[in-house]
């Protein structure tokens, strides 16, 4: 855990390296590499926050559900995802989590600024995945890989599969298969499944579950990766596409999904 | 500017105050209300990340795009736009810029793990303007809907728009209108376009120079709004469409497009 004067030295340090480096726009160099900014790599083990892994510590699930399915109605998706656990781990450890700003995370709800582009259960759990394992600019990609794999799980998965202690609404909430990552399929599954609009307390319930039950499997995988025994199941389904897709090409393409552009077989000098 | 006192300060309340309410779920209470965690509003004063407006100065929207497009090589098309504001920000201002972990985001890249959801740039420019306008729970929702405003330009402007001092490749880039902030469609209509690969370096660049132009655009707006000149024409597509959408309906249904579940004419008590 950091102290005071290491966080005051992460601001004077950067501070100072951004002029050699960073607002100069040069990419790749020794010093950043090692960073968030154009520090050394001994500099950089002063800022808490810049550093990866960021410390952790094995959180309990069913909590952990608790608190995103409450929080959802203050937060929306996204953004009470990541509270869920960097609150707790804000109690336990201190910075880098204390002083994280997740209220500014709010518009990740609704697909962000209700776009229902990604679901904010997803972006939310990327964030806290990529923000504990690290980056690949770290020389990790398994906190991508790990946010890959939820994200795979959520299209699977008959979502909510968490269910609160206190509900905020007594109806029974249905359970829908997505197919897709985004917030306005996966909301609109639902909302046809079960009838109700999207401003009624049942659709807000279910997403609050929803958000509930992605905080569970995340904290479930990041237990297993503190114990050493995660293994991902996390694909780039880039490679598999030639596209950055999703994979589930027919739920918008219909029949006639296009072919990309392919790569050309003889490689240039 | 914080100091380091300051800093260790905002450390010590959120976890003495944490006990109060955050870790429990206690939701929307006045401490939460004011801060990212559980202070109270002359305690987030103290925390510079915590407390919104984030200091702003109005930058170069040239040279911001030049740092994007550069460092777009390195972090992908979400955290090259982050860093593009921050690093300046940083290094004119200190904390709440210097401290933050940019490079974490680099996820966002490839809409998110290739998975070809939301465009980094939309996911970057979303961060940007909701870190530093602040969240709704900090009572504003102008960071939301100025994000909301750069997705609609993003969906209606040939893009790239900007061309860099530098440029990867020799070959001209062309211009795509992609009429949706998704990876998947953006970067699809330019490859059937450019008739070139995902993977070659024309896609790269092309990619590189949408991030820079996002990033130009976003700090247009944000110097307006330090000016105060800044009038939104972003709005919330929920509340045309009754569902979370992106407004381009008939690119995935076709002529077919479903009629979502309706709110209730009359007010249940």
């Amino acid at each position: 855990m950091s102290t005071g004067t290491e966080k005051q030295t992460c601001e004077n340090l950067s501070r100072r390296n951004l002029l050699k480096g960073a607002v100069l726009g040069v990419a790749g160099t020794a010093a950043v590499a090692s960073g968030g900014w154009a520090l050394s790599e001994a500099q950089a083990k002063s800022c808490p926050a810049l550093k990866w892994p960021w410390p952790y510590e094995k959180l309990d699930p069913a909590k952990t559900a608790e608190i995103a399915h409450d929080e959802y109605y203050r937060l929306e998706c996204g953004a009470s995802l990541i509270y869920s656990v960097f609150s707790q781990l804000a109690e336990k450890i201190g910075d880098p989590y204390a002083s994280f700003p997740v209220e500014a995370f709010a518009f990740l709800g609704a697909g962000v600024d209700t776009w229902g582009t990604i679901c904010g259960a997803n972006s939310g759990e990327n964030i806290v995945t990529n923000l504990i394992i690290g980056p690949k600019t770290n020389g990790v990609e398994l906190g991508r890989l790990m946010g890959s794999e939820i994200m795979q799980w959520y299209c699977d998965t008959a979502l909510p599969d968490y269910v609160p202690k206190v509900s905020k609404v007594k109806a029974e909430i249905p359970k829908t298969v997505s197919s897709s990552p985004l917030c306005h399929v996966s909301v609109g599954v639902w909302m046809a499944a079960a009838k109700k609009p999207l401003g009624s307390p049942e659709r807000k319930e279910r997403c609050a579950r929803v958000t509930a039950s992605v905080a569970y499997k995340t904290v479930e995988l990041l237990n297993a990766w503190k114990d050493g025994k995660y293994v991902t199941k996390g694909v780039f389904p880039a490679k598999l596409y030639h596209i950055d897709a999703q994979g589930n090409c027919d739920q918008c393409h219909g029949t006639n999904v296009p072919s990309p552009p392919m790569p050309e077989k003889t490689v240039k000098s």
